[in-house]
């Protein structure tokens, strides 16, 4: 296999788990992460469920990955996200030293793998992921997209600004 | 009370959070998050203890604030922390909606509230927290150059390289 169809592989799979996330009313965004070609972790955006500021897709992910390698350190491995990290998950991706990012549609509202700034790419910090974007863009897009349409059209029965991720 | 008189009060709360921290080995650096006058939550530094990339002060410190509100809404809070919040922490206290930031000694190598960049200042994020840094700046950077002088001195019983926050 290529390194793109292993890339879209794998983002499949970080998209079913937007999926999950959608399902429970959450803005649909997905994660995995892969060591040896074998998800270790997976992660979805648990925000409104759980109330809490920091459960996006990645930290999840992240937080999952630590545990099982027994590990604060994440080498030779590469996380898969539907959407563009925002500042928040870039920087904890840095932190736990992941080799690589991939990740679907871009961000312009808080993407900083790219969009808004480029993080791991900033020589400064002492880790520097490989990025690539736009893996599986259109599939990675339209499931938010559509969320964030349904929810508009909703709006009369939940408050879609308590939606914004 | 001023205001500075109640900030340096808080950061000295922070401190001795910072202190628990050094004892466990931790590269010391303690959080707290006030609420009307009030302390709802603390943070130390606990990356290598529980081998959390993501186990930072303020990381913590927001998780705990989260639960005791129930709310992933920080809002009308102020974060106090001895050193300057890194991307992730930065990035953590902007989804969180945090009111007021304040730091302690500045952080250049990885200081993402004025040293690197001013993430909570840029205008196209949907929250922006305002941030003083500074306070009790000499204790939260003395903790901090005693602990590396002190494991650059010890390098030879343990790692220090594994001690970079």
């Amino acid at each position: 296999m290529e390194q793109t169809e292993i890339d879209e592989m794998f983002m499949y799979e970080a998209l079913k788990l937007a999926c999950i996330a959608e399902k429970k009313g959450e803005v649909p965004i997905g994660a995995v992460i892969v060591k040896d070609g074998k998800i270790i972790s997976k992660g979805y955006n648990l925000k409104e469920t759980k109330q809490m500021a920091i459960n996006h897709a990645e930290i999840l992910a992240i937080k999952n990955a630590c545990k099982k390698l027994r590990s604060w350190r994440l080498e030779d491995c590469t996380l898969y996200v539907t959407l563009e990290p925002c500042p928040m998950c870039s920087g904890a991706i840095i932190n736990s030293r992941i080799t690589r990012i991939v990740f679907g549609a871009f961000d312009k509202k808080a993407g900083c793998c790219g969009t808004l700034y480029n993080l791991p790419l900033d020589e400064r910090f002492n880790h520097r992921p490989i990025v690539m974007g736009g893996i599986l863009e259109n599939d990675c897009g339209k499931i938010l997209s559509n969320f964030f349409k349904n929810a508009r059209e909703n709006k009369g029965r939940r408050n879609v600004n308590n939606r914004i991720r």
